[in-house]
């Protein structure tokens, strides 16, 4: 199991702690709402389909922990373990997708014994498990017809095993692409403040793939002296009409893609497609603690008075779109019916 | 003199080290060719017109630490001080120029007494120093002119007294602005991998001048949230076609200020403008040691061994620019002619 971003043994979920890679690896195991909760709020588990997936894993062991209780004592604590965890994080709707999904469990199975829908609540978060896997493979394969042979292609945050325990998104599309023989480099963007691109570059590093690391700001530059092919991008939430949420930076590399003639392609899980959000400006977007940029590890290199703006995830219109690839097919953007027209 | 960037006491230059703000003020005193050439590589001291009057106060100390050598010893070793400073950092022209005119002082003087030299090289490097102050102080004055009312403006690097000296460039404008009621926020990039924003927030705190500091990936999302008057940024060193070379970033924030309608304003001092240099393409841009992106202030992020791309600085194509500050005068960019033609 070593390297593995999440494993379920039967009794509880163990996770690679993500904040401590690439440096070291270490697990934690999580056996009670409470510790999901944490592992989520503080990005030990993060990526959107990976938070989905972690999340049915919390209602399921809240479920276990409970299955001797009497039915009410069992259906008032998933219930709660599902608000609880449907309170972590507000952008990436697998999240709420899952949730969904092990709440009608709990309801289509209510004349059973708490034993019973517990175990049938583990059975439904493998599936969301597997299912996840499974369109990770799908979107590989789909997104790497797309790569032309000798590319170099930028990618932002983190998108692979650590983001959706399969083969990856936009991270999936490049391994299949590599394997093709189709990649010449990928440039990793730093990914401030979180600075995801060091798991990028850990996945990377142990696939053989050729990277190099930069600085976010620096990806312009970057466009001015190598030919991009294409940046690849992961989303937490693809609105109707075709915006999405993605990692802070991404709305300036759809941008600059744009500029330079790059394809800009978003791969992402139908379960992070979200028909109910009609646009990009209904995405709620999470601003998380500025101590995330007033610090790294341990070390402030701000001071706590300094104000700062902190927004985890920004919307990229649809028009600068050029694929959206999910585990159902290829879709062409806004960008490309326009090149093309 | 406490929160002086560098001050010259008559035997040897003070520098805040600009590694260790905002979170504490430390001096250091530079004695020798190789303090000097320490405190600009690693950046204790940073900034164009900084670099250039640092510059000129190294070759002055050579000359006061040989006052009392024959001719051709003192001689050797101002050269010598002079070729030394001349290698630390090949982006700015600040530095070249500033060497120049204290080679020139050499050269001119040949005739006269170690001592007479090295009071005359003194004397120069006091005077690259105050002319840097007053043209920030002309630049600050005509630039403010260009800002409306109200205005939200972004920034990067740091510009100010800590780069300059003097009110600073961009920082400078901003300032001067500020004192006409003109601003309403700045909002600072953070500026990765060295984290200048830190600097330039140390400054406006300082001031009581209203900030915000955000990651260099939030920009984009900047621009679509807030309304931005203007990007006022610094230079390293400008092309005769009016190509510059800036803190990496730059170019990025030139294209989101183009696409989000906001002015893009490039301020320097007449001694960054650099006649003998074409074109952006012609500019050497500095190239730094990784550890920089593998590192976050004190702790690695990344391992010793993962591939980095580390460029200081980039170029943005003169098209980009509304307008140009220097002591001079106002001149207005290629953007803003094409956008008012």
């Amino acid at each position: 199991m070593r390297g593995k971003a999440i494993s379920w043994n039967g009794d509880y979920l163990l996770v690679l702690d993500q904040t401590k890679l690439p440096l070291s690896e270490e697990y934690l195991a999580l056996r009670d709402t409470e510790d999901y909760v944490k592992a989520i709020r503080l990005m030990k588990v993060r990526g959107a389909p990976l938070i989905g997936i972690v999340a049915g894993y919390a209602v399921a062991q809240a479920g276990l922990n409970s299955a001797f209780s009497d039915l009410q004592d069992f259906e008032a604590k998933v219930r709660k373990a599902i608000a609880r965890i449907s309170a972590t994080r507000p952008t990436a709707v697998n999240l709420y997708k899952a949730l969904e999904r092990m709440q009608r469990v709990l309801d289509d199975n209510i004349l059973r014994t708490p034993r019973e829908i517990a175990n049938l609540l583990v059975e439904q978060a493998k599936a969301i498990h597997k299912e996840e896997i499974e369109a990770t493979e799908k979107i590989s394969r789909l997104g790497a017809t797309l790569i032309p042979p000798g590319s170099e292609v930028v990618t932002i945050c983190n998108t692979g095993e650590l983001a959706t325990a399969g083969l990856g998104t936009a991270l999936g599309v490049i391994r299949q692409a590599f394997r093709q023989n189709k990649i010449k480099r990928v440039w990793v963007l730093e990914t401030r403040p979180y600075l995801q691109g060091r798991l990028t570059a850990w996945e990377l590093a142990k696939d053989k793939i050729p990277f190099r690391v930069l600085v976010d700001g620096a990806v312009g530059a970057l466009f001015r002296k190598v030919k991009i092919s294409a940046s690849i991008v992961g989303a937490d939430r693809i609105a109707k009409n075709g915006d999405f949420a993605n990692k802070i930076g991404t709305y300036q590399l759809a941008v600059l893609s744009e500029k330079h003639q790059a394809d800009f392609i978003v791969c992402a899980p139908t379960t992070t497609f979200d028909p109910n959000t009609k646009s990009g400006d209904q995405i709620k977007i999470e601003e998380r603690d500025g101590d995330e940029v007033r610090k790294f590890s341990r070390s402030f290199v701000l001071p706590k008075n300094y104000p700062v703006w902190n927004p985890a995830f920004d919307v990229t219109p649809a028009e600068l779109v050029s694929y959206y690839v999910s585990d159902e097919g290829i879709k062409l953007g806004r960008r490309k019916l326009k090149d093309d027209s």
